[in-house]
């Protein structure tokens, strides 16, 4: 937690637009906490509702300069794209369905990019927009944000390392409650929601929710693609229109094998996305619930105990040490990993404006090909859940 | 942890022969001290070695009357029926190929018989000797002790209880990590232990050691069959014959979704067999390496906090208050696991041999019905892993 | 995590100066990262070092603007108070010796203040200083951040509410290990630091340090006062001049008995705060390491399973509803249970300036009161170290 | 779990009669069961009742012999002592006023003794009982049977081996909940029981209850004395006649600190045995509801991540796995470590019966050392508390 790198890039924070998340809404106030909490961000301008009065009035609500409350995404645009002092980078917070759109109008622009995953509703999509991140150069920052966490990061980090060896294994599963109960949703999720209309919320609600980051995670911590699957996907809940339950037996471009489980209509669980990956020298586990803790467990021949690393404790990596902002036994939360995302984005997004080479530390957040794979993923189990047995996972 | 009821019923305890498990074993003494512990048994018998000399000295290590340690399984069958105090019942822990041809034999000269798990290595052998104990009335128990558990029984009865509401998902795990290392091999798992002969272990190792565990104990708790399945199944270790990871995903008799996992490949992994179970109404989970608790996660519209059970304390059912010897707070294991099973067992027995009506709490062990199917769905792994796609569970 | 109040009451965020708490400091970063995370404040000024050039480069590297670094307290006050756009609010984080005079100084400028703990270095400091606050009228939050975890509050609206019923068991323990190995200090605990110095650290280290938090947690969820004491104190670790732990037995004003337990001498403890508090009606325990559980035993009597209460799950009572910004299953950490008490000040500023009553629920910070009581506890646990007896606290 | 040496050294089980603990108790079922549970002993006398014809009834209920179930313990001892086949050991379960006299008697009477804690209730009468057992040479265990789990005998063996250093500091605690309710009391705890009789369950119920187990947990893990300390015990129940809590500064003999609290009124809880143990190299915690584990932290500067120990994992020292007799993720609960100490004791009688040395690793049992130690202990606590102050404990 030391002095902000951007001071001394730029000598100045960068400025952030936004667009949807509304107060009320669960992930923009979220987002917008996390682009604060480093102190990498100042928030400049956003388009929170297509009604110019409230757009103003939201705007004074969240503390938005006077008259950058915009209440279109084109006049946003246009208009910080033309000021002096106009916004470096979007951050997209939007129904699933206009990402694609907004995102390729910020990247016209010449915005970086901040977007909430899934990145797109289909692969073709998703293969459009990596196509135009890469040829502009633009950084985008995909909010996987369960990378984001220290011990994740430090998981990623021991298995680059080694300290696993090749991997064989893999578990991921990603088990919520709060769709179990068809007859009485709650707000955020119930039918008036954009997330229960399928053209909204994309081919699958339920990988697309939640899948796309239990997929995100096994890929961040492995650094292995999926390479073949055989799944079924479905409604549990009688009546649904939208997936709530997925599961698929993995296999892994080294051969490693896998299982892969979600569901938001577990009845009375609440954001249990947990992962277990054994190589030939041991296995470790980590659970969001619990994130403060990573367990190694060592090859019974090597008669070492069972380990539980915390951040900054014993054996942290570099990886994981630049992700966590306190002493050992001072545990962070889902705000620290989100703004992990934000934090490296803004190293990267200052190096690119200042025209140097970043941290290449910094350069663990997820971007457009981890979305694209992502699509292509739920394209896969979409695929093998109609057909009925194994399928290859398109390459990007 | 009162009086017991052998003593009232027949006014002794129960007259055990054992075939197999000698010293040295880890499941002989397992289920020897499991018959001792709630004092029901005295044993009385064993064939623990081919060798008329070694059968006699080991019999004498393991206290067995003089002359009562038999150098085959027919001559002590013979020899036991004819006694005027013969056993009354011959428990099976030798590998699981001779499974069948013990149990025949002992089911044709009139014993009670006690099984080792898998019952058999196959579906023909397993539908004859289920029908042969049908036919001949014996009690027949099979060792999936983890249903032994008080916890592992808390739960079947809150689900037959509806407690949880109609079942929806399941997933169901067991990840070892003893036969991780292919080079280093510990020497029950060593290339010379029957374990790694495929001709005795059986068609799928990882299935028959664990395998068959995991699946009944779904049953166990669920009250469900599994009815279709897509699988697949191997040897994650370079070079090995038999199979060391199964992965599933199922569909059961009412429709509910699940996963299966398991594997003996997870470096460092201990003995983690682990349920969770969703109904419309909550969720349950328990773990084998945590015994003692089981949680339930109520649906989130009720408003009820989770909660973590214990053996006898609030909420226990009938079921489980039986399975449990001691107050709350004091820690049952393994072993009081495995000897609730032998103790149901006697129950069962011994009321067949009074003539009355066992109590129907105490005719919750696993029989040979459960052994069919075991032997039903590791078939069905391997045909769907075979052919890579779903496959229809074969009817008993 | 609605609209800031702020922006309605005052259309801006408090202006906040502050003193102490460079970069390269543990809590100086802490500080600044609670007053972002709710979007409350604007960091205006600091004193961040005595040495102008110092002061003026340290200020720009964590985003001061310009001029507004000051090199020495009394500049700082004198020109904020007299600045159109100067600070509302003052924090000092700086060795514990000089809380009081520059907390003396802030108030005499006419601004509120927040305060790392301890307050001061002894009771005749913290009676003058916390009748200075109450004669102003100024808003003292002392950051005894503990108590703005959810989890600590949800404990304080439990027993508030007569969930527990009265009091009647205490334990609280603070149990760490920086300070274990007295021949290998880490820099932060090294011989160097003014931890070390008892002139500046306060009459005992740990006391300051770790005690005043244990204590503060104990009188925040029980709402009790400990009246009587016996307790010994010292340095376990050879050679040192400061304390590193103490013991007490405690007598609460309503005659509830209790156990105080603090060391830095634990090797390989990590931050071990945790507290158990047992009324007539069931028991709570929380961990500092674990905090976003909380739970609660029922008596048993009453048939109730033991629960685990989350932030924002079944039962959260107000208080701790509106000290998470997040949905159930989504941890918070340590910096935003740190933020909690900066939001809940800044609300308390704010109505005082716009002179209007604040949210009652804003009103469980620390403040003087709180840090006076600390002083006072350490004192008796000094007398009665040193007497070798029970002692009774003195009244504030 | 290999073959019993006891059938190797005498050829035979050894011979147990109890005194106390019929059907419906606690403890006597469990003394029984840890007698059968590793197939040392054979039951073959008891005094169950003073009233001749249910002292027959219960003898056939628990599977005694004919005509060993007697009326008087001078009875049995007379005619146990006179058979050829008699007792060898005689074990103990009556109250607390009366194991005294009884294990007098029996050592008149040339018996090995198995004695429930605590030993006596006073000092005068452990003095004399432990003098008599040195005197008469007979083997003297008595039952503290947390002592018996495998982690706590692994803590011993790493604090003997020095892989904790020097220890200096001691946290026990003993918290339970099944005497919260003075008004609503449970059968085993109801007015009527002995337990609530001053003069039976001794001078303060919830140290000899209780507070020995820690007391003596503390000494067996530490190797090390209490020799000051200062203490409170009382009632906290309003209008009890007998202790429910008891809370202790330490000082150990090496100059070490530690802390004590005991008590059974802490509402809800269940059998909280723990412990935390810390020197100069790390510290080790246990708890008995979670027996199977014990968490070692290593001293921060040695850079080893916190490692959780099982029985027959890594790092298992010979004396823990010789009270294991599982693999490593098997767990065993308090009736194994219960048997521990009868399958040790057993050793030692064979060993004494047959005139050899007994492995010194089965001499890890508490003996009448120990009951002497804690009843000095108790007395130094009711000391403290009725003076007021650090009070010496006595010498034995």
């Amino acid at each position: 937690m030391n002095g902000n790198p951007l001071f001394s890039l730029l000598g100045r924070r960068l400025r952030l637009a936004v667009i949807g998340g509304g107060p009320g809404s669960f992930i923009g106030p979220m987002h917008r906490l996390a682009a604060r909490l480093d102190d990498c961000y100042e928030l400049v301008a956003g388009v929170l509702s297509s009604d110019p009065e409230r757009a103003v009035a939201r705007g004074r609500e969240i503390g938005l300069p006077e008259r950058r409350g915009y209440d279109s995404v084109v006049a946003m645009l246009e208009a910080e794209k033309n000021r002096p002092d106009g916004a470096d980078v979007v951050a997209i917070m939007t129904p699933n369905d206009s990402h694609f759109s907004y995102a390729m109008a910020a990247l016209d622009h010449g915005f970086h990019l901040i977007c909430d995953k899934p990145m797109t509703n289909g692969v073709f999509e998703a293969r459009k927009l990596h196509a135009r991140v890469v040829e502009t150069g633009r950084i985008f920052c995909l909010t996987h944000n369960y990378t984001g966490y220290p011990m994740a990061r430090q998981a990623r980090a021991m298995v680059a390392a080694g300290e696993l060896g090749p991997i064989r294994l893999v578990q991921v599963e990603y088990v919520q409650g709060n769709r179990a109960d068809g007859s009485r949703p709650d707000p955020l999720t119930g039918p008036r929601s954009w997330k229960n209309i399928p053209e909204k919320s994309g081919p699958s609600l339920v990988l697309g929710d939640i899948g796309s980051h239990a997929h995100n995670l096994l890929r961040f911590i492995t650094g292995l693609e999926v390479v073949e699957l055989c799944a079924e996907r479905g409604a549990i809940v009688p009546g649904r229109r939208v997936d709530d339950f997925a599961g698929a037996l993995l296999r892994l471009e080294n051969g490693a094998r896998g299982s892969f489980w979600v569901t938001q209509a577990a009845a009375g669980m609440g954001n249990g996305l947990q992962i277990r990956v054994s190589g030939t020298e041991g296995t470790i586990e980590w659970r969001q619930e619990m994130p403060q803790f990573l367990t190694f467990r060592h090859l019974l021949q090597t008669g070492m105990p069972m380990e539980t690393r915390v951040a900054n404790g014993p054996g942290t990596l570099p990886l994981a040490a630049r992700s966590s902002r306190l002493v050992a036994g001072h545990p962070e939360g889902f705000p620290e990993g989100f703004a992990n995302l934000y934090k490296d984005a803004a190293e990267a997004i200052a190096a690119n404006i200042a025209g140097v080479e970043p941290d290449p530390l910094a350069l663990h957040f997820p971007t457009s090909a981890d979305g694209l794979a992502g699509a292509l993923f739920i394209d896969a189990i979409i695929r093998s859940s109609d057909g009925g047995g194994w399928v290859t996972v398109s390459a990007p």
